[in-house]
């Protein structure tokens, strides 16, 4: 009856559960649903979930992979990929600005925001595509549609149900409404993936790295934003010098920034706009508003109760540091786990729990110290290891070296825009060891990879001093600090 | 008569050669002259000179520099700089190209080739100022003039003689023109940096770095460019892999590349172009032709022969790992001794021979190893380390692992223009050491800094592994290669 729980496979656990869920179902008033077992099943095919199951379908065991939506997650169809092409497009307005101060004519007559979106969205598509097809070749068994567990550690999807030796939750998150009287007259980044037509006057709510890019692109695309946060800063968990620079970057950009504001209502008014109350003030005329305020994980729709697996307040999966759940043979990982939301952490994570279970590599588990990150905002913010907070807490001020730099990029020395690029490397100890590395400015976030390296390895500032520098770059500037 | 001579300094060696210089002025039938002398007396204020005379400055001791043309050398005057500055307009040329498919409705009208050279010369004249204004603030004597040994370790500028107790020659080079019938028809790289206007056609000449940076400037901004090589592949001392992708890039860019072509004569036609005839056949209508054929040092104009500093046949000075002539107390650095002609790699050797000198640290050299270089080509070279050749010949086949990636910047998703990344990453031994990075993209002009810390460290593969990906970019390819 369970055709796969016998597999000469290697693995640490493994549980004869379809057998109890078909016991279950046999005793209900429903004919018996004689449910599909793997050895791994996956629920959620985002970066996590894909990642995880194509490199456990590497060690011959087989797999099935859940998903409701389309393949490839929030990175792949709200979320990174179609973010960057927005960066990018955004770029060019930036770009189309300066070229008359690098000697060219150019006469700009218009932007087609649909255009681009009907390409992003094709793009997306054969992306889409790509992942269907890798799943294929990989022989994960793809199955559409939403998934929830019912007693005794099955899950059902349409009807049938489905087990497996080991069950891995990467269902991903959703991005979160305020609850104030009108939210729903807003959108959040996933409505902003669907608009069909640059908004003219936008509201954007929020101060973390969402807002902030968003925001970015929709200024630099001409859209009059305006963006909304509740303190004096945006990206107010970064380190103080991207913190202030983000935002003092953010009103040169001709970013209205209202401070001290805390949502109230939004409501339409006689003319089709909307009118966005805060303890700022009240704020009119917008034809769209985008609530960037946080993320909420998707475990709230799988029924998690049914099989023990236990979530914190917010609803975030609870795990170890090897990703187990409270339920022996059920995993979580990704963002419904709610740490380090970002794709390659999933990812990694994910690949990193296949070896653990069926490649024989019991110890094997993700390193959530040091995640470089890019935010791409205009300019782009590169960061990774400990803020000057979090390293003055955790060694003291005395023994940290703190090297700063603040240059303009040779780009801006033909343009009358100017764009300064900030630099900071965070050293401890008397070895100088580099705990945390922040910056902004053009190109950061091609040049943040390498150093995230140099900085794993536990580099300190020697190491970089000792490092030829490469001219004329923006890098070179972090191997000549003084 | 000799200020300077008895200073409270730190150095190994002194010379009391001013006396010297003194004495034989006073045989000869000129009315003796007294000679300045300096604790360090540094020839050419270039990136070279003028980081060693500044540096050995902050040590307290008496500095002079002599310099006939525009300070910064160059790289500032007719190299990095202005060339970064045409890159940066060029890469406008091809983001102008791309805007329609980001959804702009651009007109291009015209470009004005003469504006960006105002606006360059502008900005070099201010770096020069800026240089000017360093050497004053860091106290160093700025000696205006071409300088020449004289018998007995003077320097002769215009009439006046100098000395030193350490004496450095970091007097660098200058592109060469070919021996043919002609050539003084055409122009180098310095030339180039001196063109008012955008020549319709081009020919430019030679297979190295420079070469390939000025054909595709030229070309992108819309001169008719031939490429004429003297194999069949550009960057032949690079790796195979950027060999043959950037010679395949700059073909498929639209310039014509004439392989096989060894130059025989320049002529100028009736119509006021230019025939350039080579053993590739004859070709006609250039009315600019740029040789870029290589560089010689700027040894033969500073009569090193009367205080026995040596060179070797192409004339680049012959010194050891710590930058010592066959002269006592005669050193050199930087692109008159032929070796690694790059800023950072004299910036570093210079002021490395400043600490030995005048900071008590008398066994600092530079590492002349793992020198990170890029070109800005399009797109742009990144690479350090081993070619495969060279890995192949040191650590033999069996003993290396190779990765490779070949893919489309996310960038191009949206383009009709697609353009290629390449990355290649050769490690050696069990332990994957990685002892080569290669790559030509999009964006490698910065992604290569922080890796080229890592590898400088000593990376492996592992290295590489553990390090968490940044989405999306392109630098992330670099740390998920299999």
């Amino acid at each position: 009856m369970c055709r796969n729980l016998v597999v000469n496979i290697v693995c640490k656990r493994s549980f004869s559960i379809s057998a109890l869920c078909l016991r279950k179902r046999t005793f209900s008033s429903m004919p018996p649903v004689t449910p599909k077992s793997f050895d791994y099943l996956v629920i959620g095919g985002g970066s996590g979930g894909i990642a995880s199951a194509r490199r456990a379908a590497e060690f011959g065991v087989s797999v099935g992979l859940i998903e409701s939506s389309r393949l490839g997650g929030t990175c792949v169809n709200v979320g990174c990929v179609p973010k960057k092409v927005m960066f990018l497009t955004a770029m060019h307005s930036e770009y189309l600005h300066d070229q008359p101060d690098y000697g060219f004519d150019v006469e700009k007559k218009g932007f087609s925001w649909s255009m681009v979106k009907q390409k992003r969205d094709a793009y997306i598509k054969r992306l889409n595509d790509i992942y269907f097809g890798n799943l294929e070749r990989s022989k994960v068994e793809y199955i559409k549609g939403r998934a929830k567990f019912t007693d005794n550690r099955c899950l059902e999807v349409d009807g049938q149900l489905y087990t497996g030796k080991h069950i891995m939750i990467a269902a991903g998150g959703r991005p979160i409404m305020p609850d104030i009287p009108g939210s729903e007259l807003g959108i959040t980044s996933d409505g902003f993936f669907e608009l069909e037509e640059l908004p003219k006057k936008t509201a954007v709510v929020g101060a973390g790295y969402i807002a902030v890019e968003l925001a970015g692109i929709l200024n630099d695309l001409g859209s009059d934003v305006s963006l909304f946060i509740r303190k004096q800063q945006a990206l107010r968990n970064f380190d103080c010098m991207v913190s202030e620079n983000v935002t003092e970057t953010i009103q040169a950009s001709g970013i209205t920034l209202v401070t001290g504001s805390v949502s109230k209502s939004l409501v339409k008014s006689g003319d089709g706009t909307m009118t966005y109350e805060t303890t700022a003030g009240v704020f009119s005329g917008f034809d769209c508003v985008i609530w960037a305020v946080g993320r909420t994980p998707n475990s709230d729709i799988l029924d998690l109760d049914k099989v023990g697996v236990k979530t914190d307040k917010a609803g975030n999966i609870l795990v170890d540091e090897y990703q187990n759940t409270d339920a022996p043979g059920i995993y979580a990982l990704g963002d419904i786990c709610g740490r380090a939301l970002l794709t390659p952490v999933a990812i990694r994570a994910g690949r990193m729990l296949a070896h653990r279970l069926f490649d024989n590599k019991p110890d094997l588990k993700m390193n959530y110290n040091l995640i470089a990150t890019v935010v791409f905002s205009h300019p782009p913010i590169g960061t990774i290891g400990l803020t000057e907070a979090e390293a003055e807490a955790k060694y003291k001020r005395e023994n940290l070296k703190i090297y700063q730099s603040t240059f303009n990029n040779m780009y801006f020395a033909l343009t009358e825009r100017k764009e300064r690029t900030k630099m900071k490397l965070i050293c401890a100890g008397p070895e100088e060891k580099v705990v945390g590395l922040h910056m902004q400015g053009m190109g950061v976030d091609e040049m943040l990879q390498g150093f995230s390296v140099a900085i794993t390895m536990g580099a300190t500032k020697k190491d970089f001093d000792a490092t030829v520098a490469i001219h004329p770059t923006s890098g070179e500037e972090l191997v000549t600090m003084r």
